[in-house]
């Protein structure tokens, strides 16, 4: 039966000032590092063996994985880090404090562009601190200017489809290191929610989310692996 | 013109107990964690650029990858792992105390064993405390039960041409972190070392060494980037 694991990386340094991150690449902090191994640790205890990993560009999840596999002592297996499994790209948000978001633009309209499944944020300003079209990881790339969840998802289940899926349709056991939005599109796919439910489901930092999957990939199961 | 980086890992626990390692998984010391930060400081402020990276299936080659890509911002380029670029396999002397080793064979026989070309160690005893022949990193691999430096190069050198020269011919700038041996298989290929020089050359721990090559992949200078 495959087995799927998926963990959204350690805090990371604009988790903890509260910024709008999206594909900036923000480090994990020591906090995040240590939930990283901590999440390893977990994992070798509980006999979890794994044949790949695949991850998103960004640093703080491939650190996170990276971190969880020393802890299992893996570092060898496979990795493939792409842009599909990165971040909802957060716009011209990105960079900006919460809070003073909210001063600036209401409670309401935050909300709107932080829990709404299709209605993206602002789109980036070309040129700005944030821009990353001319960062050599995305050469080739169409950066986004800003991602609903929805644009996100658009992006995200192709990538499953054509990479992820066949590994484990062939019996490979995988893990994912990625992020909050990205995972959210895979458990949304993977577990059948809503639209209108999806957008408030919280994937904890750190957690390995653990998916039994039949073999046509139907969910028979998804839990913490620290529940069980 | 491709270019072409070499690095070996930073010190190791064995380097520094002086013991024989070859494919036992060891680590790498602190000391050997900052040769790696420092190799990947300098190959930043040199702005070396790369497009792919390889390495071996063991801890202290992968770390010595992330720990240098690290500090360049470049956790995010392609990977590959392979078996084929880990250390040459000491057989039956691997976790031996290296002095321990000449009280007891002799240092003629020793100095045979560490530096003659085609001459291996004695064989690993199967289901000693050092055979990875169960090790699930080298599940379908044919695990060597010791090594020459001419087996080292005829493993070595058909994976540098299905995978890594490939790469080089098609224009890719391409970074290798691997072993003393693996890579004194690349470079006497490289270089045109004769058989009876190649034993003799000291590869240093954590030193990035380049190499300018042509279209058709034959060198045109090979330096220490330190030294440039």
């Amino acid at each position: 039966m495959p087995t799927l694991v998926l963990i959204r990386h350690g805090q990371s340094q604009w988790n903890l000032e509260n910024r709008f991150t999206g594909w900036w690449d923000v480090d994990v902090t020591e906090k995040g590092a240590e939930e990283a191994r901590a999440a390893g640790r977990l994992m070798r205890e509980r006999g979890l063996e794994f044949d790949r990993c695949f991850t998103s560009l960004q640093t703080r999840a491939i650190k996170t994985l990276h971190l969880a596999l020393e802890e299992m002592d893996r570092l060898w297996l496979p990795e493939e880090k792409d842009w599909h499994l990165n971040e909802r790209h957060y716009g011209g948000l990105t960079g900006l404090d919460k809070q003073d978001t909210r001063d600036r633009y209401g409670d309401e309209q935050v909300h709107i562009w932080r829990r709404s499944f299709d209605v993206p944020p602002p789109p980036m300003e070309p040129g700005g601190p944030y821009d990353l079209s001319s960062d050599p990881r995305y050469a080739g790339i169409d950066v986004p200017q800003s991602e609903s969840l929805k644009d996100t998802i658009a992006r995200v289940l192709p990538y499953w489809e054509s990479r992820i899926a066949p590994c484990l349709k062939a019996g490979e056991r995988v893990l994912i290191s990625a992020h909050g939005n990205s995972l959210r599109a895979l458990v949304k796919h993977l577990s059948n929610i809503p639209d209108d439910e999806i957008t408030g489901l919280e994937i904890p930092t750190g957690q390995p989310i653990v998916y039994e999957l039949d073999d046509t990939l139907g969910a028979t199961d998804r839990y913490y692996l620290a529940d069980r």
